[in-house]
């Protein structure tokens, strides 16, 4: 029989997430895992096998999971049109500008520090920009029908720049948190719409 | 009489600048500075007080001064109009799709990594996106005049939204280093100008 285990895994990997969330893949080790976790290295071992690596991953899973549909909100609702696109950069800018709100989006730090290099992660980013782009080209295609945009807009075209759009927004606004700036950046993104 | 320094202090800055590029700032300690200027630790804090994020800062602005001219290239001179603009972002692209361009540039993984918990480094990352807003505002306000654009666009307010869009290429190629996706938002950005 096996022995129970004395932790809750959904815990632990609430906690290892929001580790890699501050600090980066590269600068949290085991012991800081074990740390923020107080969980025994062995256990995590027994629990997570593929150790940090498996952890990290599981992270990213999890926070694709449970924080972006927050973030996302009615971006991913069916009747989604422009006014849900500009909700969600608007988020983005009001999340930039609170001190607690500036260590970012974990897919996004890790697509920095650990898409070129690793698989795995890659796939997970990779996987969040695809659901990013579904929603926008969704939420763009029901603009041109309801005559929200240009009768001429490319929906798909359109929707991959957003998203490329928001990732740009969150670079600046980590070194600029001017909201002046951020909103001209959005303005300027939505006029190229109309 | 001060001794005379065994190494010279440029070629140190270089091999930090290319560690802290590869692996980012708190991934990299002053073990691994050592191993890779080959300086000790007491001739690194001697030549750098302030030690590893000292160095840090001097890589930023070094990587400022030495690699951001070759990558902005005609971008900066004063005739540039919209065909340097879409030149600039035709290297980021061709960067981002060879292997070894993949580390991506140094400032925005500076962004990400450290930018809103360090006042230093984020100020180097701030000069650079204003020297970058800088050059596309002047190249739009050549191409307005040249008609090359259309004759309405908000130079200043354009420039500010590539900026971001081309932060955001990079944090997008990182994950999906795909031809057709880096164009297609390439391809978007400039039919806004058109």
């Amino acid at each position: 029989m096996p022995r129970p285990r004395e932790f809750d895994p959904d815990t632990v990997l609430d906690q290892a997430m929001r580790r890699f969330w501050e600090r980066g893949y590269r600068a949290t080790s085991i012991e800081d895992l074990v740390k923020a976790t107080g969980v025994k290295p062995g256990s995590i071992y027994s629990a997570f096998p593929g150790g940090k690596h498996a952890l990290f991953v599981k992270s990213l899973e999890r926070y694709s999971k449970l924080v972006v549909p927050q973030k996302l909100g009615e971006l991913e609702a069916p009747g989604a049109s422009v006014a849900e696109v500009r909700g969600y950069f608007d988020g983005l800018v009001r999340d930039l500008l609170r001190p607690e709100g500036r260590q970012g989006c974990l897919l996004v730090n890790t697509a920095i520090e650990k898409a070129a290099e690793d698989d795995e992660a890659a796939a997970v980013v990779r996987g969040h920009l695809a659901r990013l782009e579904r929603c926008m080209t969704h939420a763009l295609q029901n603009a041109v029908r309801r005559r929200e945009v240009r009768a001429s807009l490319d929906a798909g075209g359109s929707a991959k720049l957003l998203v490329a759009t928001c990732q740009g927004l969150m670079v600046v606004g980590k070194a600029n948190p001017d909201g002046a700036v951020l909103r001209a950046i959005v303005d300027n993104a939505f006029l190229a719409l109309a």
